[in-house]
């Protein structure tokens, strides 16, 4: 490609609305334009990245035996009221009418469309499994889109639907996918973490997040560098300390900790350990038999709430925070003095694992500025009931007792999930078996944000000059800057030797025919994260040589003019 | 592609709301699947040969300097309210709001978008002129979809927009731009004609519809097999006849005609040709000046109405058709014995050249029952107004001088418009000019129906089997039919051998190893349309021969095996 055939259009600044570094990057160098808020145009420099991750994707899917078919954007509502995802599905679901009145989605995933098209087209267990993925533009009306192609509304997706006969074909197809991903995310030249996800309220056993590595991200990921434990923090198990709870060796005090609400505080006063302070955490669930129950959820004062594994405890799936007016109703006491022993109504208590082994310990006295100290299960309150409750931290055990965990920053960009019969039932999507039997389809369901991926790679690869591209999904992987194209017959007959040459062997090269002086030229491609740049310049062809510079090099290698284009393609190769 | 990896699903019957011939055999090869009402999910099958048009189109664009991007599906009501077109557009702009209440456009194309882009990011003369297009999914809410892809609602259109500072520029874009779908029409392998089209409200000289000729077609298409001519039937000229108005030689005469309202009635009543007749039609024009006028157009008895030039006749711009109490109270009578000579108010008359010419014609006499023969123009009546009013009819003498007019049937698929300043001066895309002085942009947009190419190839290209696919768009070029591939272990050998050897050569081959009898098989790729078959069987391994049948082939050619590959590349390249 030569620059003049292409549209190149860079900003010194990044519009001020954009937040994060990708966001500023992405509008700098050309790569996207906002239309609305969360809607952006591809521009040429984009789409080429959008295209190269694309085909990545779908070269990898079909080697994994899925098979590519295209489902609408506007889709009718009556397939996701099928479901109940179009009551369940809040404003985040586009819905639209058409002239005559009928209710339409425009599409967030397509599982429903998928099962419609299964269940009319596959009718015998001998068709199974099979497996179907579009590339598609979905829409999520978010409430607050930002971060450009990290949270927007309209986007490019990859979806994918297994149906299999029965779980372990499910967990086969699902096992084919998680490898393709491995090998989608190692293509593009990222560094990435798969780990295991929260099943929500689908339940069953499998379930990934695919996430790319960075400082910048929006979730932890937690991993055991000693082995290949990894988990998202929702999902990451925190085991019960090993050591087994101490005999109590205080006797429970009534203490006075005037405008100490906190543990920290408490802590502070106490002259304590943090890691001796117990913090309460009330929960309220209501139903129709038994109107609304209070739970006293305990974690230790240094560690926070895993609102998914409170969700797990029994009783507690339908949970919400309670208010201020049930707290004092079944404590006495406004919060910052809570604590399990001596409510004035009873509650149901559950402790953490690590405070249920925890003896001597401090919690709220259930009265303003009184905290208990000295505080013992067993011996001054009932043993409790004991979950894991806690987000884990870096240093606990990994959950494989291989290794202490370690806690990174990721940005989710590919999720694999086995379904199982969510939507297969619903739609009654089913198959005949060997004996003419209908069964319910095994369905599993895999993702990955084609857009968001440009976001996620650029905030694992940049540095103050712009944009460092891995070379697999560049907008082009090598730029040539001749110094004074249009000036120097030499230059000129060197630089397009050099392109004609890169051309032949399948380089994707762009050639800077623009005019433009040096400083903005590398400037520009600095920023846009071209991976390779050849410089080719009078005072260097005098000595027969051209200027080589990677992108993440300090400075240039001169390279003899004839050795120029196996130069590269090694550097490509490397 | 071996066929187990992929999804073939055939019909025997296609669903009885098919009504055309394309549309049915793209459901029961299983291309598409209806998911709603003008709304498809293309099957793998068909996506194949979707993605075929589009590179084919992308690699013509590119060659044409045309640069892709990717605009969103959903756009803000702004752009397209800066244009009018939010309000002048009907229902067919589906519309929807977001969660926070704004309006958008699901877009049909997108002038207004790539306008704000340009606007925004071109400045100067020296950034043109430029053209950006994309390949993108598009919605028209057509008030009746019907015939599957050819008027769906949700398709896949590929827009161009070209800028230029001047009319000249224009010019030179709109005709790069005509080249390249001549060679992009020529690549799919499908007859095609250009024709010359209406530029409507737009004005301005260039505007040509490209449509694949097909006898379903529902457009007339115009052409001098003698000349380049050629038009779309509200384009094309109709001459003023060569031989002058003859004399008058017959009296003026009232005539009883008792019943007879239409034309044909008339002349065979009267003994006298169809060409004698002149019909008469009534239009209104409405202003808030000068309150209604009634406006009568006079065309032979044969001949039909062109709408669009009677709205080209000056003060007919925004003409209707004339209610019958306004007929009656400017002819005196009812319609079917109107005519120019004695209305009982002034009507203003307009007659078409032919009848213009014409003279002792036939037409009302503004009494029941009654019309007048021997009418003369000058004699009975003064001189009319004179216009093309008409569609041409076959044999009609070329405008080009050049031959007779032939008429066939066209299906649209692509156009290409010059736009002039019609959004630019809406929205304000304006570039410097060398004095550093603002102009307005000179546009034109190209489109071509990506999915509708799909329904006009097969209306092309059919017979009682199926589909007869031309080799570049076709979703396999060659279909290998092993007969006994998981029986026969020389069959499956050289089957494979065949296969490997077809891959090597780049050709887009496919295996059918579902084991399915051979009369299926033959009738599923027959239907499918694959432009080549080879048949792998024992009894021809035996005498060292394979058989190859083109789709169009009467009967199999038998192969000596080693010559298969050279043979069937031969005839891919013929």
């Amino acid at each position: 490609m030569r620059a003049s055939r292409f549209f190149i259009s860079t900003l010194k600044e990044a519009p001020s609305d954009a937040e994060i570094v990708s966001h500023k990057l992405m509008l700098r160098a050309g790569m996207i334009k906002r239309l609305g808020s969360g809607i952006y145009t591809y521009m040429p420099m984009g789409l080429r990245i959008i295209r190269k991750v694309e085909n990545i994707i779908r070269e990898e899917m079909n080697r994994a035996g899925a098979i590519e078919l295209l489902m609408p954007v506007v889709q009718p509502a009556e397939l996701w009221q099928e479901t109940g995802r179009w009551d369940k599905m809040g404003p985040e679901l586009m819905r639209v009418k058409d002239r005559h009145g009928r209710d339409f989605a425009i599409q967030p995933t397509s599982e429903e469309v998928i099962t419609d098209v299964v269940r009319n087209d596959i009718k015998s267990y001998r068709q199974l499994p099979i497996n179907f993925y579009h590339i598609q533009t979905k829409f999520r009306d978010e409430r607050r889109p930002r971060f450009g192609l990290m949270r927007g509304r309209e986007f490019t997706m990859k979806d994918a639907y297994s149906f299999d006969r029965d779980v372990a074909g499910m967990q086969r197809s699902y096992q084919i996918m998680y490898d393709a991903y491995v090998r989608i995310f190692e293509r593009f030249g990222l560094q990435f973490r798969a780990v295991a996800a929260d099943n929500g309220a689908i339940g069953g056993s499998g379930s990934h997040e695919f996430h790319v590595i960075a400082d910048t991200g929006e979730d932890a990921l937690v991993y055991s560098p000693e082995s290949d434990y990894a988990a998202n923090m929702e999902a990451a198990e925190a085991v019960a300390p090993a050591t087994p709870r101490a005999a109590p060796s205080q006797p429970l005090t009534r203490t006075p900790t005037p405008g100490k609400a906190k543990c920290e505080a408490v802590a502070e006063l106490l002259n304590l350990p943090l890691q001796q302070t117990v913090k309460s955490i009330v929960l309220a669930v209501d139903s129709e038999e038994a109107g609304t129950q209070v739970w006293l959820l305990m974690l230790r004062g240094d560690h926070d709430l895993n609102e998914v594994k409170a969700a797990k405890v029994p009783g507690l799936a339908n949970y919400r925070f309670a208010t201020e007016s049930e707290i004092v109703e079944h404590f006495g006491t406004r919060p910052g003095y809570l604590g399990p022993i001596g409510t004035k109504k009873p509650v149901r208590v559950v402790a953490d694992r690590t405070v249920a082994a925890m003896s001597d310990f401090v919690c709220g006295a259930n009265e303003e500025d009184f905290h208990f100290t000295g505080a013992n299960w067993g011996r001054d309150l009932p043993e409790p009931e004991v979950a894991d409750l806690r987000n884990v931290v870096a240093g606990d055990p990994s959950p494989d007792g291989r290794g202490r965990l370690a806690i990174q920053r990721g940005i989710e960009v590919g999720h694999v999930f086995q379904l199982g019969t969510r939507y297969s039932e619903d739609m009654q999507a089913t198959y005949l078996d060997e004996t003419g039997k209908p069964q319910l389809m095994q369905m599993g369901c895999y993702g990955i944000g084609v857009t968001r991926i440009l976001g996620a790679a650029i905030e694992q690869n940049f540095d103050d000059k712009g944009i460092i591209w891995p070379a697999a999904i560049a907008p082009f992987q090598v730029v040539l800057c001749p110094m004074g194209y249009d000036r120097s017959e030499m230059v000129r007959t060197e630089t397009d030797r050099l392109y004609d040459a890169l051309i032949a062997a399948g380089v994707d090269v762009i050639l800077d025919d623009r005019g433009e002086r040096p400083g903005v030229m590398f400037a520009d491609w600095e920023l846009i994260g071209v991976p390779h740049r050849v410089v080719i310049g009078e005072r260097g062809l005098k000595e027969g040589k051209l200027e080589y510079q990677g992108r993440r090099d300090a400075a240039a290698t001169a390279v003899a003019v004839a050795e120029m284009p196996a130069f590269v393609r090694a550097r490509l190769a490397a």
